[in-house]
């Protein structure tokens, strides 16, 4: 029937696998992807080999065509690392058994096995950061286009959760385009080869260690570090940073959408298919399940780094811990960054804005949120706190006898402004400021990293 | 060959599965774990039910009869789950379809989603936490050993690192025994059933609800709730605070033996079989890989449990996001102590201690850290502070001269003190103070924690 | 004309202290209270070692009438320390000297730094945690009177913040009641005296050992330990976690409030008094600032604790660093809880709730939130999902249409139910399930709470 | 004689000053620093609102000219802030106060409090980054000294904390090197300007808001952003990612410091002055006491991380609670991180290296650590894993027969090696590898940065 057996426990992959591994990243980030990255840095490994003149290059060969995840079984491997303290002890073991021969000899040479893991570590998180790019960029993109057609659509801006001034949805999104587009920046896996040998001196290979080195890099298409980097963890830090922050971006644009779709506010809904948000006991509900789930996501990540970044005290030449407690740590924050990444796409993509509550909404406080206009306007003949105290001091009143505030403002002003004057001052269209603007900047700053990630892409491809 | 290619991406199941989820707890937090507590709830639900007259116990008995985690797929409901914001939904769907009949209609009768999910986290945590307190359990045993066996044990005491006071290994041993024996009697999952329908008012059961509470609880054996905690989270923080601590009380010990495991200290060994412990490149080394496994999985739960009390910040009746983000956390933090107490219970298993090697070591610094007894019998004649002084010159004469320091100090000494007295003052044996008491304190309360977890054990039989 | 520019940095006492050391809390664990503490210490010490017949009685009253914190310099002891790493060496030493004579000799007799500074930290956390339990139960008090004064009071309950089912406002309180009250029974500082000597053995005490300690406990009001704690940190990560949970539970209150509190709900207002919740440049707005201000300093807590958690990690006899790491860290985690009750607490004196807006906004989805009842009364004649399926078919008819439920489900209903039915179904006051008996029971829970933890007070004073 | 009555609870500043506030950082991030960068702000605001034409350049000037620290009372604006929730309201209003006449109508023109704030902050946390990175520079070029002068100092490379191969202290200081240079490069704080009034629109500058950002960002020295960051706080997770990053490479380094000064190794001294690392009650100890307190100013990092990158979750146009939980854990990062550097820097000013005794603990093994040469030189003639096992059974045998390693080996050989190749090869001079590359490779990225930097610096100051 189903596995459920021989399920070894897996909290992301199964039954939580559809909310925590959404979208493409799970497949970057499970025990095939780990299996093909460990195999891909052996194979490169044994053809630098050959490139430097250490072993043959038949025998090179031999050994890669033995680097194939499918010849493999991650839950024996992950058995047997338990006497040796890591994977790659029982993963040589079974491919030079596999590879047999003289070239057998030549497996796993000069490497100790956290050149191995580390560099295995290395390829997973680039190919999971990609997809976590990739999919931040699509984001982006329904944002860029969201600014831009509701760069008119007036809705409340809020502060402390009570409405302050106007704004528009366009300029709303201009700052969620903004921060998630620098955030998707940074991610940028670290891209550096390990190889260092059982102390980090090269030592088993003797003269070749660099030419090794270098060529085991490029095999990769990574760079090859100043020297090894086994216990000097700033790589993985920077790359658990940069994943916090996104989740941070991630959760920010959620939560507002979350905030907006409230039964109360309903300036945004997730408009999803048929038995999608539905609740199991209430049949009017339409919850943003896709919010929800990344804001799920997201909000694993600042412990996940945390354990990243106090793991980076690691003893001497080799961790006795620290080094083996980032693996998984660092497996599921790539996973819940990419899920909640993918659950934000989801929810964009199904975002319905409408703008006739965003304006019931601004016209609920009958102008009070552009009292601060008044202020302004009145701050050159009376002085600024005087101004404030008066305007407060009608808002009081118009709230506390529901008359409208133009009334009671005008009333109140005693001639030293038109009732025409006050209420051009309380239309929120003309209180706008900068937001036109500050959207065509977010765009802008969002098609330049566009390009600029496409240069990079096309670089890459040439010389990759 | 394999099951790779379907491996939907578990870093702690499969290729990492040995190290993360060593021992027993591994099967109480995966999948099968979770489908079955989850089914228990529902099942427990349906008699409740019935126990109070709401439905009828032979649709109650046809509900629970198809409750059997077998049936249903793991990965098909988490796929599904996405689509709801959890797996209860396609569950219940699923279970529905299953019973079939007029007792369909009462499949999960009167329950929201989160009364399932939160009463199956708190079974998948008890069911876990057995575990992880019976190895603890186990570890406390085997040190209560120690304690006693090495009471006369001589070693240096250890403070910065630097060697401070002689010690013995015994009361070493009984300062683990007391900081693991008091983590494990905080590891007490929480006890309380979740039943409070959509907002918690139990409002769909009309008068039965208090009714259905009671039966749910004894159903499962657990203890009825003043009222529904569904954004109540302080049960999940303590269980969370408790795991924490014991992963630090686990770190503690661990890193303890890794550093007596020195190359340069070897006052005790991980003395493992064949194959355990080897390098894959080193083949002299008897890496303490225990303990050093213990460390990994430990160090990853402060960032989990900060996670989990973040996590307490739920949104009115029913939180968006904060809720969902639990189940990961959790489940992971359960198994990484439940992996870290195994590997330390492992570690001590495997433990060797070597007496001679301790004796030499204290001898190494030639009487200095005894300078405090000296310090202290002189303070009566001359002052704690001269004293101090004295002493302190005349080790560092020792140090610098490479001149016994007992020699030095009866020359400074000068006929205030015989060189007899000052022998006997210098010698470790007879400078251990309550050393011998507190072995046989932390044994007595080791041994009356026991006692206390039998009787209620044994009252949890009787009764349960 | 300042103090500025002599004030060393405190980020919380000055600039920031109004909103991070609010209340009582700031006083119980700034540098005078810690000073304090630590001489209280040395007191009980030289006490105790009299009443063992270590040491003169005289000596020891001499020492502890110099035990005074106003004849010591908190800055200039700081400076000292980084000398030797702690504060008590230089504090022991500017002690021994006022102490001066023969007394002098026995300042700090037999105890290494860390029994001082440990037994101080107890103390201070026993003193922050009274101040933080009062301020809770206070909480508490006003959220009873509150459940109590608004079971009548209907409002929407909400689910991933969409309107659910209907509840009381006094439900709410009692769930929030429930929260706090639990939490702060947990807020019990660690009660245990500090007594190890340099490695932990109290050798320089000889047979005393066990006499001091249980005197030097007693003098302090302390529990005597089993043996010495110095690298058992069980004790400060136990209260790290307590206040790591009421922190959550603070944020989850204060989170509802500024939910609540949106403008768009307006269902409760913080009453605060003039100039209290004012924006600099929106004169009309009142700001939750103390439900704000409560959960600034509560979302500190969590990243607080996972430091206290991961410093569990303490080499040998006496750690070089972890040890060091903690009294920062809980200083802070003590401050920011207590600023964080105190602050929670301002904002229920402040509450002001509206229930004529929380019927309005109940009556917002006309009817929609009771679909779930009409659904659980069609239910045994159609089947649940028959029955859901119909009912959320009504729903979305009158969303799209604009028309009453009420009608469009009696239309659709063809017959099988009264549209006098169909309105008593969709009554949210006859709706409430077990709210009423909730209520009831959280209160009879805080009332208990309060007795128990009276009896305790009368106990302490009685043999304290 | 003590201010510690009116000390108004600052843990880091007083009692604990010395050790978490050690060198230059603490007077970068105290209130004095604060309250110069908060009117720094509202000096360059009113500069920046002349230089747009908005207000007289004499207004301008009679504001900034009020901009003094030494006119404002921390405490006081500290207490005041509680009311409105931040500290620049009462700021604001005292700054008005001591402006007087026509200009007063001007202070804090447009702005909103979060501009002012978020300014200062940044204006802190680069004035405090530069101390930082300072001192991380001046241990990069200590550590850079001692790399060249070790570079045929021969010592164990350390594995599990067991010895591995020989490695040479130049290599072990070229490794830290590079760990805490790069690590140092990233730490530069967010440079961006915050200006976008009560929502973000500017709209109370009307058409003049960008010119007038964009002075004020000239006025400081910092960047204009794209639009207003209120509640986009990537730059400050940013920040504290470096800054955690960098107190990682501080627990890297200075952990490895601790271990080797242990008594049993003893490969490094820190050689203190009179007074400096003695213990209160040992006084032959020599503790590491600065590497001890960078550890433990260090250890706070991950956790205050953790807190600002959980922090990021900030409402609409402006958070209610989250962005004021920044200010307090931000200062402590930047404090402990700069208490950590500057810890640093001492423990490896004093530090002294003991060759011998590094070389005595390499030929503890008796040439142990060479086996993988051996292994190397027969896996051409055996295989890999024939050779290893032949390898580890000679190993076994020297172990327990305590006979060398040599001999046991020449004899199991039988011939295949002679006596005087197999002497060679347990020489751990001959089998280094690569180290000298890599030192060489290390020192001169240092000198990149190093020139990297002083352009930078030198066109900073050229523009600035």
């Amino acid at each position: 029937m189903t596995g459920v057996a021989d399920a070894p426990g897996d909290a992301a992959g199964g039954l939580f696998g559809g909310m925590y591994a959404h979208g493409r990243v799970g497949a970057e980030v499970g025990d095939a992807a780990w299996l093909r990255a460990l195999l891909d840095a052996e194979a490169a490994l044994a053809r630098a080999c050959a490139r430097a003149g250490v072993i043959d290059a038949t025998h090179a060969e031999a050994i890669a065509a033995c680097c194939v995840p499918e010849r493999f079984d991650a839950g024996g491997i992950g058995q047997a690392a338990a006497a040796s303290g890591n994977p790659v002890v029982p993963l040589v073991r079974e491919l030079t058994g596999a590879v047999g021969g003289d070239a057998a000899r030549h497996v796993h040479y000069g490497a100790t096995s956290q050149d191995i893991m580390d560099t295995a570590a290395v390829l997973v998180s680039r190919r999971a950061s990609a997809v976590i790019r990739a999919d931040a960029d699509a984001v982006a993109d329904g944002l860029a286009a969201l600014a831009d057609r509701h760069r008119s659509t007036l809705m409340p801006g809020r502060t402390l959760l009570q409405q302050a001034l106007p704004t528009t949805f366009g300029l709303v999104a201009a700052g969620w385009l903004q921060t998630i587009g620098t955030a998707s920046r940074r991610v940028n896996a670290p891209a550096l080869a390990q190889l260092g040998g059982a102390a980090g001196t090269l030592a088993s290979l003797g003269d070749a260690g660099p030419c090794v080195t270098a060529a085991f890099a490029d095999e990769l298409g990574l760079a090859e570090p100043v020297l090894p980097w086994h216990t000097d963890r700033g790589p993985i830090a920077e790359l658990a940073g940069a994943l916090a922050r996104m989740c941070g971006a991630v959760r920010k644009i959620a939560g507002d959408i979350v905030l907006l779709a409230q039964t109360e506010v309903g300036e945004v809904v997730e408009a999803g298919g048929a038995g999608v948000g539905g609740s199991s006991t209430l049949p009017h509900k339409r919850n943003p399940v896709a919010a929800v789930s990344a804001r799920a996501c997201a909000g694993q990540a600042a412990g996940l780094a945390a354990t990243l970044y106090a793991a980076q005290a690691q003893e001497h030449q080799r961790a006795a811990g620290a080094w083996q407690s980032e693996w998984l740590p660092m497996a599921q924050l790539l996973r819940v960054t990419g899920s909640a990444v993918a659950w934000l796409r989801t929810s964009v993509e199904r975002l319905r804005v409408d703008p006739e509550r965003m304006r019931q909404n601004l016209d609920l406080t009958g102008g009070l949120p552009l009292a601060e206009r008044v202020t302004t306007d009145l701050t050159p003949d009376l002085g600024r706190l005087p101004a404030h105290d008066l305007v407060k001091a009608a808002c009081a009143e118009a709230v506390e006898s529901g008359r409208d505030l133009a009334d009671v403002l005008t009333q109140r002003l005693d001639g030293r402004r038109t009732a025409a004057r006050v209420a051009a001052l309380l239309d929120p269209a003309g209180y706008l400021g900068s937001a036109d603007l500050f959207i065509d900047r977010a765009i802008a700053a969002h098609r330049s990293r566009v390009a600029d990630e496409n240069e990079q892409l096309a670089e890459e491809t040439e010389h990759g």
